[in-house]
């Protein structure tokens, strides 16, 4: 069976799914009968051409000339962004073309809107390469876990800030220096602040919500926080108390609400979870009947995404269907009813009675402390102060810091980091 | 569409099949479209009739009434053993029905007969539930990695072992001890031999081998080690060294010839791998171009395990082609020619020399030591001595040991376990 595909985006990934399709034809074939034929490959800039010309392929800079081949059963996109690729995939399913896409921020965005129209025209949209790079996470919770109910996930989904705090905790970097190392080794950009702020986690988590629950999310109303305001200090106390810092994407369903947010977390070392290392990605999650299950690999990079891009690209050429949630009505649990244990870092003066001001602000809004470590003693100067709690409301905490944060004897702001125990 | 169902065997994971089959129908039928019924359910003891009643369904104590019942498309083996589990099989095949097995021993001793009959008859072979309970580990390299070339795969298939072997470090206690807890907890049988000596997990490599090399190997020629010889010793030692000691299963490929193996292995402490506790499962492979990926989850257990099973019925039921490799001819390696990294512990005499006559042997064979680590001081009585050697071949190892087993100040047999550094 001969199946045609048309590549809009010579970038890493494209130009390697383009080069995986042609090298690993004959054993594609093999394994599943299919014969795939790339017919034109598609890129704005006229240089790309040369990828096309050491291929033997056909090349365009038009992508809608591609898009109305009635001879293209498939519209890989790969460009990324918002626009053009919408545009792109909206006109190809249009067409009653199957379309495979990594576009993250343009599912995240215009999911609902893409997914109906497929549904509409009863073509699929391929998106595994979208979460978790080269992981085979979309097809093992669609496929693999068709019969459970997935209650709590809990992901790194974002290699440069798993890269980032990796090295920290591991060099004994700052954020700067390590920021630093990322950029110079390509994991992030010059200007990296989709990645260090959480945007891309949440595109991905906004994702695995529909994927799992069946719901689009307003993005707005997720909590997102990044990692900049992670300091060194916060990641060796971490280590000390037996925890290792990581961004991650949680989402964890009750009857009728999800709580969806991204923040970083404090996890205990020695749960698989805490050993993604360098630029990994995992994700951790429960589901019923299946249990606890981790999947780990690489988060990005052309040949290892290029897989799953092939992969979505075999499913659909095998007439198998496509992914389709029935959207769900679920509410979005608000963060400040979200009950969690947190890590505190308080600069404090070291000075009698400190101690007791603050426990007492938390006592008042029935904040328990698990446990205090204050080590360096500098008469006079501000020193850390770290205190775990027990589980506490968002709500509660935010007052209670707010309240501590006005001491004169508190250097603000605290630091606050939600503690995961898996 | 309505497909129905059979379910020969009824113990833990056959009851949970039929019952979340039943549970969580409108689940799956939203999900997919699929109507799924169960047609019957079997087993040979009569008393099973209960779990019939209870979900007020068909039984029967006749398995081959079942499978010729001809409103049927899926049988679903769940007797585990080799007969008359194949006969069942076999004969389900011949009447042109699908089938799903959990059954490892069966298919690692009977796979090329059984994949063989149902390429003949164009009939699908489940198989997910066979190797590693609920993770959905077959899809994930059979379609996530459809395009990959498998290259190395390190697996953690034998909960039971796991958690003996955990059990053994986490409590300090001895194999004797950890086999009675497991015991107790209902993970190791009152004859726990099929695990322990590493048969379970040989099964599921072999599986595994199929499934990624298209090589169904000889099983006697695997070499294979369980564990029964690792005491509370040398995992205290390994862990010194950074390193836990796992039951492993190890295939690696190069060009025309493939490496399996199952014994115990050192692996570094840090790695995913090795935060594998209790009964998990966990798999790590190298694959190209994909890379490194990891999974893990619940190696057995009915619930757990009934959702690989399902994910395979709704698979078939949705006429996606069963796995079919082509064989391939390739040739297993012969152990002797292995090379590997080994932890020796030596009992020997604390007297002078002792330690320059093993060195001159291990160096007459060019077996170089990486480190040493002798601690006790007991004049005249034997202490270990601990090695970790750099890369040598079994072959060369073997004679090491054999030569320096004779040594009147050594206490024989020494003990080895290879070394993976991942």
């Amino acid at each position: 069976m001969v199946k045609r595909i048309g590549i809009i985006g010579l970038g890493n990934v494209g130009e390697a799914v383009a080069h995986s399709l042609k090298k690993h034809a004959s054993l594609i074939s093999r394994r599943t009968g299919l014969k795939l034929e790339i017919k034109s490959l598609c890129d704005k800039e006229k240089r790309k051409r040369r990828v096309a010309e050491r291929l033997c392929v056909p090349f365009t800079t038009q992508a809608l000339s591609l898009i109305k081949d009635p001879d293209i059963h498939i519209i890989v996109e790969l460009i990324g962004g918002i626009q053009p690729a919408r545009k792109f995939i909206m006109e190809a399913l249009r067409r009653k073309k199957n379309v495979v896409t990594a576009n993250k921020a343009l599912l995240a965005t215009h999911g609902r809107e893409i997914f109906s129209l497929a549904k509409k025209k009863k073509k699929a949209v391929g998106f595994e390469a979208s979460v978790c790079g080269a992981i085979p996470l979309i097809k093992s919770i669609s496929q693999g876990l068709v019969s459970c109910e997935v209650r709590k996930i809990y992901g790194i989904l974002n290699g440069t800030t798993n890269y980032i705090l990796y090295k920290m905790g591991k060099e004994k970097i700052d954020f700067a220096a390590a920021v630093a190392q990322a950029q110079k080794k390509g994991l992030a950009e010059r200007k990296p602040y989709l990645d260090i702020e959480g945007t891309d986690t949440l595109h991905k988590l906004t994702i695995l919500s529909y994927l799992c629950f069946g719901v689009w999310p307003s993005m707005q109303k997720v909590h997102t926080e990044g990692i900049s305001k992670i300091s060194l200090l916060d990641i060796l106390y971490a280590e000390e108390l037996n925890y290792r810092v990581k961004l991650l994407a949680i989402a964890k369903k009750d009857r009728n609400a999800i709580d969806l947010r991204v923040h970083p977390t404090l996890i205990p070392i020695g749960h698989p979870l805490s050993e993604t290392s360098l630029s990994y990605n995992a994700v951790f999650l429960h589901a019923y009947p299946a249990g606890q299950l981790l999947f780990y690999g690489e988060g990005a990079g052309g040949l290892p995404t290029s897989s799953s891009v092939i992969s979505d690209i075999v499913s659909i050429s095998l007439n198998e269907k496509g992914i389709m949630r029935r959207e769900e009505k679920l509410n979005l649990k608000n963060v400040k009813d979200v009950k969690a244990r947190y890590y505190i870092r308080f600069m404090a003066l070291d000075r009698p009675g400190v101690l007791a001001s603050i426990s007492k602000i938390l006592a008042s809004l029935k904040i328990s402390i698990a446990s205090v470590t204050q080590k360096e003693r500098k008469k006079g100067k501000f020193v850390p102060i770290v205190m775990l709690t027990h589980e506490a409301r968002e709500e509660s905490m935010r007052k209670a810091l707010a309240k501590i944060d006005h001491l004169p004897v508190i250097q603000s702001p605290s630091q606050t980091i939600r503690i995961e125990d898996l």
